[in-house]
């Protein structure tokens, strides 16, 4: 399967709308690898997958966890979390993705993680601030994003987490993990 | 040691004002604890040791933490979170107190933690809500805890956690989990 056949294998999976947030991802993973030195391949290939199975029922996507050993916990959180480990587990099995670099990408993009490599970082911070999306403290991310990786990473974090207040919803561990460890490669002047 | 002796031990290890603090505690706690059916006297017992050791130097509660196999993740996060562990620890060792319910109270009346007893959610609201508190907030946790002890308490954590955002710093994993479990127990009705 070559990349436009990927492409239409992918788009046919969600509403035209979320395709469309999909080609930002893309566009804007290819940005921010090519600024902050990640593979732009890589990063255009996690992106046009991110979403992959959003938009499937919950119940398959519950299932894909359940069924395959992905962890368990994140059914007892948001169910926005679940496609993403779900969205992995397709990339792999059914389009034979195999680099773990990608995968991984696309597995953390919504919930982070500690450690967060570089392409991880690009694909997710793409998500938060793509073109077409439009929420309170987006364009602060964006020019933050002009020069700061992590910095403009943590500010998506943040919001995310602020939200999760607002609205009295759980936190994924994760997500908290990934700000902190956001938090320590800057005290550490690690970050790109 | 009786109750007047440990009261006047651990009142000299702390400045006046502090001490005033932890009485505010102990009134809180005893009133708490009879409003939510938690024993007044085991609550009354870890609110007058809860800060025992919180102005000793800060290298000297590193210490104990590090020499007594307490949690070693804690000396990456906030300072502040140290007292609470290293004071379950003078209070055992120092002050032979052996009930694990009231230690634990102690351990946990910072960070809180997933799975609170009775006892540790007395003493951890009773912290963020005695008389002489005055932050942001204060009198909705006040309010609330008139009728829900849960909810009082996941707005105190709720507030923590916007602070720690606020000020660009580390949120202890158990703090999030805490108020996750908080959320879960609202959830299914387990409340008190």
């Amino acid at each position: 399967m070559n990349r436009e056949q990927l492409i239409e294998s992918v788009r046919s999976q969600m509403p035209p709308q979320r395709w469309t947030h999909t080609v930002g991802v893309m566009e804007t993973s290819v940005i921010l690898a090519e600024r902050f030195g990640a593979d732009p391949v890589k990063a255009e290939l996690a992106a046009i997958l991110h979403d992959v199975c959003k938009y499937w029922r919950v119940d398959e996507q519950a299932q894909i966890i359940r069924e395959n050993g992905l962890p368990a916990d994140l059914l007892d959180y948001d169910k926005e979390l679940w496609h993403a480990h779900a969205g992995a587990w397709i990339a792999s099995s059914r389009y034979g993705v195999i680099d773990e670099e990608v995968l991984d990408a696309i597995r953390y993009h919504t919930s982070g993680r500690r450690g967060m490599t570089l392409l991880d970082k690009v694909v997710c911070l793409a998500d938060y601030m793509e073109p077409g999306r439009d929420f309170p403290g987006v364009n602060n991310i964006r020019e933050t994003a002009e020069h700061n990786l992590e910095r403009a990473l943590l500010a998506g974090f943040d919001g995310t987490i602020r939200f999760l207040l607002d609205k009295g919803r759980k936190i994924y561990p994760l997500t908290l993990e990934a700000r902190n460890g956001l938090l320590e490669e800057l005290e550490r002047g690690e970050a790109k």
